[in-house]
């Protein structure tokens, strides 16, 4: 089969790979319908992240179960399932705890599993799930061609923007400022207005990134960043700050504009993979009772909660997909992403 | 009158300065019935903190109230009051939002006000009480001698201790390491009780703060530090750490023990003053979900929801006194703490 390889910094290849087969009773094999690149996926592909020797990537699908192991209870062939960026068993106290990201037998796409078997990368035609009855959440059908895009955002940036929001607390009336314009931004400007925030400010130097975070419930744009960003925040929320703050970017200048955005007392929850720190001032924390919490978002349990409002049509986190391509062009996806022509880029096989 | 002045490192001395008098119609001046030791106060007592010239020192009191100024309303000439350990209005915004350590109008004690005169330090025989309604929290009399200690608590360390606790979201049936056996760990091993925790692991390796502490409700006591302190703690808390670590000292270690003392998703409250450090390792916080709330601690905000269980004995916070001198021995009341010959030490003008 056909599969995304990331060779080195700025050489993405769709290679002929193994087809994958079950290793496992509680594998699955899932046809891919869609795929897509994460911001995530920009670190090796820019080179921060050095890439050692050509490994495959992607952690992000949809798709259809095709094959399942003898232990596998829970999903059947046919079913349209969703995946987390990651694999979990859904079951150990870590994942009934809400953090199925740290499961005791979970792992990762595009890297061996804790059974010694290789899990592929999710950029290809099809993937093999280890722990399949944890990891994939099966969509009722019949499922639309439309609701792919939306569907496939609760693979990841719509749990992730969803799980900023949730770390910091927000609930019905809080004040939001959201660093971070893209997909996951944007997700996390759903998910604040959705748990009730009554203002949400977007935090966007980019005109079509502000009209879509306008669309998705921001109730403010802010422009500005570092000094003139925390005075333009400030001057939105009563002059103290916002009670939250969504860090959805992960550099030190976001995370400084996060911390120094919220109020007394108020919470930055924050998403954004920490490439290389910043480690947090926490004499500053101290003094201003300012608190951080977050990480890499479980979002494996949040796909349950957030199914319905998708299918409803209540969030329309699809939108975040501004361009699609055939996965022929999955060089083509990167390029448009590294260079900001698109927000996110949607792959079918 | 007579007030306690640091002078240098280790040079503690009992001063004649001049008496209060109130300087604004907001003030108060109250005659001190009982002050304490803070271990913050050792930070300049031991030269981590520099004292560039003599000031005047202490931050914990409790006494009566012998004139008021003609704008006080909630406050009268003989009540007996408790002073948190700064100086807040306890109306502007980040008070009402829970957070009086930032009063807009705030400041703190043996400093300048923020309307330029001078706050007394708290070891003393008097204090003028700048902002006296929002700063004094009256407490309904008689007031029995043997309740002295227990209110005095709720000046700083009980009010600390249950910050952390709060801070942490320690809940029914939650899972609670406290990192400190001082004054402010041990408050914290009752506030986490009261607060509903069923497992409350003291971390001590000193056996009469190690007695006391389970007497305030811990129910294990790991005295090991570093891998072997995070490994006893896994072992109690079904092998992923606890919920919810407090943690109430402040240096590098202490916090680097909290951290890893936390299970997945697991939450950490500080309140320790960070001296000099450390940055919190975000990549590691990232990766586990694990989050750090907490600071400087509001305490005047809790004084009311606290004094009904501690002048009712439901809670017993006004034990960490073990050590009680005249005013005369201050000197004397340092080196009893820096030596840990006492936990903490309660002083009577």
């Amino acid at each position: 089969m056909l599969a995304t390889v990331i060779h080195a910094a700025r050489d993405i290849r769709l290679d002929e790979v193994p087809d994958p087969v079950l290793a496992g009773g509680r594998d699955a094999i899932v046809r891919v319908v869609a795929a897509c690149v994460c911001g995530s996926d920009l670190w090796p592909y820019r080179g921060i992240t050095p890439t050692a020797e050509p490994h495959r990537i992607g952690h992000e699908f949809v798709g259809v179960v095709e094959a399942v192991g003898d232990e596998v209870d829970l999903v059947q062939v046919g079913d349209f399932v969703i995946a987390p960026f990651y694999v979990c068993d859904n079951t150990c106290v870590n994942c009934r705890n809400g953090v199925s990201t740290s499961c005791l037998h979970g792992s990762w796409w595009g890297g061996d599993d804790r059974f010694g078997g290789f899990a592929d990368g999710a950029q290809g035609e099809r993937v093999r799930v280890p722990l399949a009855d944890g990891t994939l959440v099966v969509v009722p059908g019949p499922v639309a061609d439309d609701e792919i895009p939306g569907l496939l955002t609760l693979a990841d940036v719509m749990g992730t923007g969803h799980h900023a929001a949730v770390s910091a607390g927000v609930r019905e009336g809080s004040t939001v400022a959201v660093v971070g314009d893209g997909a996951v931004g944007l997700c996390a400007v759903i998910a604040a207005r959705r748990l009730g925030a009554s203002t949400v400010i977007a935090m966007s130097r980019h005109r079509d990134r502000q009209d879509l975070a306008r669309e998705f419930g921001a109730t403010h744009i802010v422009a500005d960043r570092g000094d003139l960003g925390v005075t333009a925040v400030r001057e939105i929320t009563g002059g103290i700050g916002a009670d939250c703050v969504l860090e959805c970017v992960g550099t030190k200048e976001s995370m400084d504009q996060a911390l120094r955005s919220a109020r007394p007392g108020g919470m930055v929850g924050y998403v954004g993979v920490p490439n290389g720190g910043p480690e947090l001032p926490v004499r500053r924390l101290f003094n201003t009772n300012v608190g951080v919490n977050g990480g890499v978002a479980p979002v494996r349990g949040y796909i349950e909660e957030l199914l319905p409002d998708v299918r409803s049509g209540a969030i329309s986190p699809g939108r975040v997909f501004d361009l699609e391509l055939p996965l022929a062009d999955v060089a083509e996806a990167y390029a448009a992403m590294d260079e900001r022509r698109a927000i996110k880029v949607l792959l079918r096989p």
